[in-house]
């Protein structure tokens, strides 16, 4: 339900989160959040026009967030690259129906609605901060393959 | 967050459950639920392998519901054709992480949750009896087009 674009660019936003003071290059956050180097491009693009990052040319360019943590839900990442999309008029086009969701729409949208909250309540410098075996985004991540040989030990 | 085909596939079961004593067969359907036929053919094959409808060929054949709508939860139809996703590993396969998810990642996944919580408690009788001013599916449907125009007056 979560779309791979949206988790992706949530994963850039926590690595940079955790680096407010040195400008991350794509290839640095792909080597962290182990997001494919041209999908990242175009999720930092979008995370770029919706205002959230702003990429500095150069040698010691990158990108860094514009808004602190605090100020940044998980809604508002989520929103600038793959938007929840609320059920507001009638899928179906039904003229009889129109903004008078049918109870089927209408739960489906009160699912969404939950979804809305739930990221609207969470910033990430929250999520960065919270008590937890893990952090999200280790420091230096192990390879997917190598990972799954550990884990089957 | 709702996908097509979970969406198509709760139009039909909609429909199915509202006529409980006639076989409908995949056009009578696509009429009803604006689906395109060779989609919702896709749709009503994994909705049968997933015991939900039967099929009887024939000349009054068709599609009918195995299970009455007050036993068959939105949560049910949904797994049926297009699974909520929850995350039950680290999605990054850090060896680190593994089952223990990150804030981020428990985040999502208590969206996912609140989801699913949410398609479980709708019974497809109570939303098909829910007074509304819209019944799911009109028994006469416009066509896109038309609604459209008759909205705009």
């Amino acid at each position: 339900m979560i779309s791979q674009t949206a988790e992706y660019a949530l994963r850039a936003m926590a690595h940079l989160a955790s680096k407010p003071t040195e400008p991350q290059t794509a290839q640095q956050i792909a080597a962290v959040t182990l997001v494919p180097l041209h999908y990242l491009s175009k999720v930092l693009q979008a995370l770029a026009r919706a205002g959230l990052i702003h990429s500095q040319r150069g040698l010691h360019g990158g990108f860094t967030l514009i808004t602190p943590p605090e100020e940044l839900s998980v809604y508002d990442i989520v929103q600038a690259v793959d938007p929840i999309q609320r059920i507001k008029r009638c899928p179906l086009g039904l003229a009889a129906h129109g903004e008078n969701l049918c109870p089927l729409h209408k739960r489906l949208d009160e699912a969404m609605c939950e979804v809305e909250q739930c990221f609207r309540a969470s910033n990430l410098a929250e999520l960065l901060a919270q008590e937890s075996s893990s952090r999200p985004l280790c420091p230096v991540p192990m390879p997917v393959t190598r990972a799954a040989v550990d884990l089957a030990d």
